[in-house]
């Protein structure tokens, strides 16, 4: 038996670049990337990857290179996923929300070789390039060269917009179409990098394994059951862990890519009615765009939408209205660690049978590892016990296979602090049901413990969430001179709303969960206070908390007790995609 | 990059144990094995394996050993899939179609510690168990001791039949069900091994990793679609490359595993009408025994039932007739080298639209290469140059993948003839269609090569097979004085038929094909005849066919002109599942 050795025919490194060169063999003719007016087939994405990916090669890009890229869902993002690994490099998609110090860190710390910049994003990169350059000037070990710029113009309407001389369109036209790509010589190869905003520490970066991009994408499209032909809608960013992999998937299903610029609603019921759109990802605050917008952004949705959702738990209640418009919502859990969603809410049939309220409350659960993850549970960390499947026992959520990262770049003592005893940790807080389905209960932090029960904040926002005029709302953890620690919630109203108290959501609150988890103060905000991808910032929540207790008369000078104008809500990209954990 | 390493948490090999563990988690509760009156539920199923695999390790069963099993699809061939590579051990499944003196040698060439023996089948494995005794005699290099017997009792009624002492449940009952089975070290280290039977050279021993079948078993349920809660029919042998892995497979999503003990038509359309079969695999030879089943054998079918078929390339015409009872069938091609099914022909929606002939036509291509298959290409071997993608010229068909076997045991010369150049040489010859999708024509040696034309004996017996008297035919290459060779076929008529002429034939085949390819002879046999897996032995045929030319009063003592009684046909199970090349 130890005779048989891996030899190139039988032994062949697990990479997503298999997924590229098979559409273009196998779904050669079929339409790969549509963004406005302009339409590729898969034939012609596949050539256009070469030809970019020798445009890097003739730029002395070698392995391990980083190329970072700030750009929305455009066609370009989409091919760096491919061409910039075909040329042995790493592709660093960078969160368009981010100020420019936190890119200009990103760019210093990954120690980027070209920096891509798409159009629109032209005055933030030129800020960050500043604060780039002032920093190289300041460090005394500047081994480390300013990046190649090279812009992205708009490929359907170009803008002429440039920063630095080289446009990407260039570097397609100067490209080889016959060139191959260099050949992935072992799995373990990094091929992503992507920084962690993280409620609770600095960024970090998260690098991926070839062979962890390959196995995430092949779980996925199997455990969403994506089949042959999909059309995705681009309604996640790119940059969130890779598009949740389905970067890579639509390629391995022969999808095509509906690439939209922003995530409006006329956008987005546009682009589903238009393309027959049959799968997008979203974190739960997108349904709120598709649920509020108004009859003439609607448009009537003909094709069966699968829906992946994922980052908050979404609550029952909105899994509910989402199912009513005709969309079919599957949950997932998962971070950027985990190379986007771990878990996903695998529908059973038998649940067929139960009122729509019980399905939804089961859609809403985290479920089950996708086949690649070789475990999850849910253990007490000090002593590496598993807790009881009882729906109750609470512990912090641990995973544990090839889907998960490598580790932080430049960071070991992150990256050990994150794998403890053969298990990745992942700070979340979970129980196991009966049935063996998990459900996350809270971030680490977001425990509040009050008299010795345990309270989640998520639970308590779900039952917020019921409440006909809540928009938006957290509930953190508030200093109690009895119970230690008292639930404390922020909500946010929706326009609509007319005169609603605190009592009125006290009242609605002790209708729907017991006594002890009841809020003990509600404060009506205006907006959330939220990190640059749009994650609630519950630290300054708390600290805001923590005030009401040595003062009632806290300093609230952005907070407006009821906001009634919120048109921004629908304006404003940067709100989209909130509260998204992936 | 470099400094990040593997550990246990973001690196777990690769293995097929993943699932059933997965399964016992997720699936707790769910049907797993049917079999006559006896059910299982996934929890059940993975006690009952860690129980086998924990006595098999007090039975000093230790890494690398091989365990040999004879047995149709019963729960404990299923069952053996995890409980063997739990222990450590290599599952070696044999043909039960097999004679005494092949199984003794495959004992003796694999070194088997144990085996299994399905109570049917206790008088064959006594007669190879007496050739291998003495075959041990007669080997001075005795190092090897005889396997400890275990006989397999029907689980449902059981017979008291036995061979040995020890009796397949005793482990069970016996085996410690919180046994957790051995860590897999190594995605590499083997899981199981399947002797070919080869119909142009001898039996090899065809080794499979951990990660081989865990790559092949993702992309096969992803390939075809196999979605969530499926109601497998085992139609297909489990020894058939471990049941094209779906023994696996159906773990991995959760599905019920439809046991039969005979591939009747009655038994399968019992079980499909009962059980609401939904997929099943079979080589096309049983779309006859569906298809010619009497009326009282017929049950009514109201569930999609999904077919994935291989082997002999399914004629359109019997594709065609399928689809008209109500079955979807999906066409792959694979061999035992490539974990069984390594292209499948992936349906494309624009075919939706093409007539039903012109779909059959399609269906009957081999298609394209599964997910985890890095490539396939058609190829002149001397110059290792492609062959142009025109859908005419010929070449070999090679792969290349982790789904490729690890090579053949205890074979060097065959295992290095096979790896050439960084290919798997399948042995068979194709063309590639403008498309993309491949079609086989020939077996290597299968071509007949007329006047300088190459002739598919495939696509001239796919011409014979729309005669509607003919049920087989193979057609040959036969020596001539002025072409070099010509076409000579032999057919079996189906038991309806009556005075049908070599004329007859002829002439369907001048209306159907270019003259050059008519065959220059047609020969009406009783049956074709088979090696023990039911592949036609062409190098009979041919030896039959070279006779004609020196004179053609050959020596026919078993050809009978024209056979009229064919009753045999659904009784003889050792016809079933003819023609499979897997």
């Amino acid at each position: 038996m130890d005779k048989l050795t891996k030899c190139p025919a039988n032994y062949v490194p697990l990479t997503p670049l298999t997924f590229i060169k098979r559409a273009a063999i196998v779904y050669t003719n079929r339409t790969s990337v549509i963004y406005a007016g302009v339409r590729f087939t898969w034939r012609q994405t596949y050539q256009r990857c070469c030809r970019l990916a020798s445009s890097l090669r003739s730029l002395n890009i070698v392995k391990n290179d980083v190329i970072s890229v700030l750009a929305p869902n455009v066609p370009a993002l989409y091919e760096m996923h491919f061409a910039v690994p075909m040329a042995g490099a790493v592709l660093n998609a960078i969160n368009t929300r981010l100020d420019a110090k936190n890119i200009a860190n990103i760019l210093h710390h990954s120690e980027a070789k070209v920096f891509f910049v798409d159009y629109q994003y032209v005055p933030l990169a030129s800020e960050a390039l500043r604060l780039l350059v002032a920093d190289l000037e300041h460090t005394s070990a500047a081994n480390y060269a300013m990046p190649l710029v090279i812009v992205i113009d708009d490929i359907h309407k170009p803008t002429g917009v440039r920063l630095g001389k080289l446009e990407y369109e260039q570097l397609i036209h100067h490209g080889d179409p016959r060139y191959f790509g260099e050949e992935v010589e072992n799995e373990w190869d990094s091929i992503a990098l992507n920084y962690t905003s993280g409620t609770t520490s600095a960024p970090k970066g998260v690098v991926y394994s070839h062979r962890g991009a390959f196995l995430s994408t092949m779980s996925l499209i199997q455990g969403w059951e994506m089949s042959t032909e999909p059309v995705y809608m681009w309604s996640l960013p790119m940059f969130h862990c890779n598009g949740w992999t389905f970067t890579w998937g639509v390629a391995a299903r022969g999808g095509t890519n509906v690439c939209i610029r922003n995530t409006s609603a006329s956008e987005m019921y546009q682009a589903i009615s238009h393309h027959k759109v049959t799968h997008m990802c979203c974190a739960p605050i997108v349904f709120n765009i598709l649920l509020e917008a108004k009859p003439d952004e609607r448009r009537e949705i003909t094709s069966k939408v699968n829906i992946l959702t994922g980052g908050a738990p979404p609550p029952p209640s909105l899994l509910e209205k989402m199912e009513n418009l005709g969309f079919n919502v599957m949950h997932a859990y998962g971070l950027t660690e985990a190379t986007g969603p771990a878990l996903v809410c695998e529908w059973q049939t038998k649940w067929n049978h139960l009122s729509q309220d019980h399905q939804a409350k089961l859609k809403s659960r985290q479920g089950v590892g996708i086949l690649t993850l070789s475990d999850f549970d849910v253990k007490i960390k000090e002593t590496m016990e598993s807790v009881p499947s009882d729906g109750k026992t609470m512990g912090e959520i641990v995973l544990r296979g090839s889907s998960i990262m490598k580790g932080y770049l430049k960071d070991e003592k992150e990256t050990e602090k994150a794998f403890h005893k053969g298990w990745f940790f992942t700070g979340d807080v979970g129980v196991i049901h009966p049935d063996g389905y998990l459900e996350i209960k809270d971030r680490s932090k977001d425990v509040i413990i009050s008299g010795g029960e345990n309270i989640s904040s998520v639970e308590l926002e779900s039952v917020l969430f019921k409440h006909p005029s809540i928009l938006e709302a957290a509930v953190v953890a508030m200093p109690h001179p009895r119970w230690g620690e008292s639930p404390c919630a922020f909500v946010v109203l929706k326009t609509t709303t007319e005169n609603v108290t605190e009592d009125d959501i006290l009242k609605h609150c002790r209708k729907n969960m017991p006594k002890f988890m009841v809020p003990k103060k509600v404060e009506f905000l205006k907006e959330l206070p939220k990190t640059g991808t749009g994650k609630i910032q519950k630290m300054e929540l708390r600290k805001i908390a923590a005030s009401f207790v040595i003062s009632t008369k806290t300093n609230k000078s952005w907070i407006n007790k009821v906001h009634r104008d919120q048109t921004w809500y629908h304006q404003d990209e940067e709100k989209v995609l909130a509260m998204s954990r992936l």
